[in-house]
């Protein structure tokens, strides 16, 4: 069993600990994305010691693509083929198939589209979803759900979430049919859908709530609309949500973006932002952002990661230099562990609404 | 004062310490190449821990366009710069111009160019070049030569070479009028010519040794004559080369050719090769060479390089992930360096050349 352990409470916003087979999780965390089973440029040895990370996530569209599942499961799973022995989460698939694959076409049955490697056709249904992620051998499994537009007008958002709730029942069906395939537990997470109307946010949450899940998703946010609607679908959806599951929304955000969605009770977060700004020389930091490439850096002999200057690294991203990328990567992950860290710190010392508002000001800044 | 002790010989082999005001290089040594001051895809610290690089290059010609030298002088060095505190061995820019830059003309005075990252206009000379090591302040600094191409003529082989020798005296000039900027000593390493002439490398290493320098360089090889022309030059010149000084084979090359260069008695390497051909998949290894994107490694699931699998690999470098880049690069560096240790211990042991002949057909074999 996947459990959770409430430690505190500050407000809304929560301390805990998630209790998987491959070792502890204290919440509020994020978890760096390892999209086709690597955090890009980022050792493994890296994400442990350097970057703090204790969960990390894996995408079942590109798995299932690449290695595949014939390797994965002869690897005997992900943690295995990728030398990573904490835990793991994997998506559905639904969100790149929606972004990524060509050729697209939701039905009842599931999804068909075309690989964005190679073109190949495949369909991913609730069911071949569940026994992928149990190849994969993920601690966490996510139910396979459509993500809406974020623009969907209320008639869509309401047949999409319909859609996603008959997947949800297929998906928890085949889940209890099957058994984990390494002999760890796996958990399965459903998603919360409904696009920025409350009432089908409201519906949404209370559907996934009556299947007592062992945590939840909030899914289809930060795609378009604006921030203050994103809360506001956060309050409406926690509000409903179990106390004493973990809370995972799903693909956000900016670090303000965290510690909103912390103050409203949300546990778990993922995003591309810190590596993927990272490798275009973005760098988040508790002072504020910096743009490695502008021109005031260039003469800056400060250091910013070990003995590496901001001169140096300003050199390395202009040049278009592997190392460039390697070490914004992990400043700006490092930074994001460290902020979810002192989040749950201030949590626990009971004072984190006077802290966070310390530190917003700063995380807007561009230096 | 860069000094040179010999510890032992086996044969034409040398086993020595060269000493600089960074630190010690026990020679053979092969040199990662950091060409624009990043050892690509490596971090420094994976350098000195994993690889054990006692000595890094860096490229005159690309420091030089960029950062470029107010950065390098502001920053007080190439060491400081890029927070490599052992040697650093720069080359003369001469070969990058040579083969990168554009609408290069080559006249007495020294050699125009376009630089190739935006076009603008540059100009080498012996004099210039050696006030750009001096700002970059490497440890070892190279004379400013011409790098005919392999096939040269006679005639162009010793016009170029004899232009080569009149450039070395005005380096010599320039180098003797001139500081070290930083505090450490800097040395002079002149650089022998000739293409694939007996009669020219003899002329060459001949002139070269009469200037007493505190290193010497073989330049001009491997670049398209047959290996054995090159074991021969590399014979001829090393019979006239001081045999208290060390000796750099530049550019060169397979762990084969440094096996054969170095019972010939060189005594340091560079070449892009590790790093290069591992960015695309080839691993040199004391058994033989993988190419890592063969479908026979995708299920191997044994170990190479920490606790990532060849399976694992196989996968990162066939989905292009920069993670895929960065273990290849180690694991062909650290190859590098084991197999130049061990020529150590065994010329040190006296049974080198038994060694070499029980190696060799292990490096040449495809896995």
């Amino acid at each position: 069993m996947l459990t959770f352990d409430l430690n505190a409470t500050c407000g809304d916003a929560r301390a805990g600990v998630i209790h998987t087979d491959h070792g502890d999780i204290q919440t509020p965390i994020f978890m760096p994305v390892g999209t086709a089973g690597t955090v890009k440029a980022v050792h493994q040895h890296e994400l442990r010691e350097e970057i703090g990370a204790q969960i990390i996530l894996g995408n079942t569209y590109h798995l299932y693509l690449r290695p595949g599942c014939d390797i994965l499961r002869q690897a005997r799973g992900l943690h295995k083929f990728n030398a990573w022995e904490r835990p793991i989460l994997t998506d559905s698939g639904g969100f790149q198939v929606f972004s990524l694959a060509e050729n697209r076409k939701i039905k009842e049955e599931g999804c068909t589209f075309r690989s964005h490697i190679d073109g190949s056709k495949h369909l991913f249904t609730p069911e071949n979803v569940m026994e992928i992620q149990r190849i994969i051998g993920a601690d966490i499994m996510m139910a396979f759900d459509e993500c809406a537009p974020g623009d969907s007008d209320h008639r869509y958002a309401q047949k999409s979430m319909e859609l996603t709730h008959r997947w949800l029942d297929r998906c928890i069906k085949r889940f209890n049919e099957t058994e984990p395939l390494y002999g760890h537990h796996q958990a399965l997470f459903p998603i919360v859908q409904g696009c920025q109307y409350e009432d089908l946010r409201k519906i949404s949450a209370e559907y996934i709530a009556s299947k007592e899940p062992e945590g939840c998703a909030i899914g289809g946010l930060a795609v378009g609309e604006p921030t203050e609607v994103m809360y506001q679908m956060i309050e409406v959806v926690n509000a409903i949500l179990p106390k004493d599951r973990p809370r995972y929304l799903m693909g956000v955000g900016t670090p303000q973006n965290l510690l909103e969605a912390i103050e409203r009770g949300v546990d778990m977060f993922d995003c591309v932002m810190p590596t993927r700004n990272g490798r275009n020389g973005l760098l988040f930091t508790a002072e504020g952002t910096i743009n490695i490439k502008n021109k005031k850096w260039e003469t800056c002999f400060e250091p910013i990661y070990k003995d590496y200057t901001l001169a140096y690294l300003h050199h390395l991203i202009r040049a278009e230099e592997i190392l460039g990328l390697q070490i914004c990567s992990i400043i700006n992950l490092r930074f994001y562990l460290w902020l979810v860290g002192e989040a749950r710190r201030h949590i626990i010392a009971g004072d984190y609404a006077a802290w966070k508002a310390s530190i917003l000001p700063n995380l807007g800044r561009r230096l």
